[in-house]
């Protein structure tokens, strides 16, 4: 257990962004998954998405995103995606996020995922290995 | 008014898919996204995005988004998606989704913008040309 | 053989673009990239690289692209991407294209791939139900 | 001037690559223009393409990029791209990369920018504070 949260940071460039200048929109679901995998490989000894359904025949795939955005991302600062699990249920996670620039919150989120058996794409309960992992690091949404 | 639901169609290719085969998650709020400008198209005499900020000094930035995904989406069959208002504020507007491959529902999601006057980035009411279109397509979310 | 090239049309949106208002560069290879699976799709009963790689075990990576930019992309108009072999090898493919807007010369490309037996990645001849479609649509570069 | 090259270093992840487990070609350009900008901000206090083009009206539209791909792009090693200038002419920028992974060699690339006053998308003389920069950093391609 930590006190410590876990951020990613993205680093935001011009290739983000829109003509109003700031990251498209449709990016920045994009950015909240680049944080979700970052969690997974911070926590799991560098074993992202890739490596879980690749060497691990495990998939986690997501069946609902929801977020809110506050305030326009852009490359003027470094992106902060402050990521947690909130719920760990008997075969799905939730995450949650929240997403900084120069301390200013840009978006919040929630994520669920179910855990499945990759090769047969089948919902299955969370393997223990990540349950002992996970539940010291839930908090409240 | 018309009784026919605006359905824009996305081919769905190998590039938007990811190891497991399917489209990555972080591609669908992309679609969704390319399918809500596709219907400003269709109903503002081809005017999207881009015509609306370049040309009218107004934006649509979305404050929320929210989708589940009911089964994945490949490159078998075009990516169907119904959008339609759900609802229309003093200065915000709602979109419902209903995204189907094959007549199989794919995703669903709901998408909150708020008009903005572009230069400034501020809010600002829905305009009389908007509101009068908008009105008459709004449907149950 | 037939005389009407293959134009693949791609809808460039505000998404696409970045604060300068024209298309992102890292876009076109991108765009480039989906007029060649179409080019696919469109001669091989509907098989892109998708179908090509599930069904049929095939691939064909990339080795080489070269493009050179003459104007602008916007959303203002379509984009007309014409594309066609312009050299079939023993183990390899290239292929020619000319980007428009509204008549306009966009860009050129040459890219090159090799074929490969997809399970092991490894280099293989070009398939004769393959040959037998290319040969006859190969133009000047 | 400086005995150690640059080199932006990239996480490749899951939705980075396509189904046949590596990156998808169209993925690599886009990692190439990220460390070119990179370059850019390294080498002049922060300051990529987004604050060229917002803050000094500058742009630096490319006119050509080439690439040669010698070995896939997975996740499970980063991708470190060495970024450095070739060329410098009156009014335009040649950029040289070599990337690899694991001490692998992914590709090779040549890209190649014009200066323009960003307003007006008009070429100009590259500026003297960035010529003095880039001269002493130019070596073979």
């Amino acid at each position: 257990m930590t006190d410590t949260p876990f951020v990613h940071e993205i680093r935001v460039t011009w290739g983000d962004c829109d003509p109003a200048q700031i990251a498209y929109t449709a990016r920045l679901p994009w950015f909240a998954l680049d944080a979700i995998n970052a969690w997974w490989e911070e926590h799991f000894d560098g074993e992202g998405w890739f490596q879980m359904e690749i060497d691990r025949n495990m998939g986690t795939p997501f069946v609902n995103l929801s977020m809110d955005f506050s305030s326009p991302v852009t490359p003027r600062h470094r992106l902060m995606c402050e990521t947690y699990p909130t719920r760990l249920g008997e075969k799905s996670i939730t995450f949650g996020m929240k997403a900084y620039q120069n301390n200013v919150l840009c978006f919040t989120g929630s994520f669920t995922c179910v855990f499945t058996q990759a090769d047969v794409f089948k919902s299955m309960p969370a393997p223990d290995r990540i349950r002992k992992v996970v539940e010291p690091l839930i908090r409240e949404g």
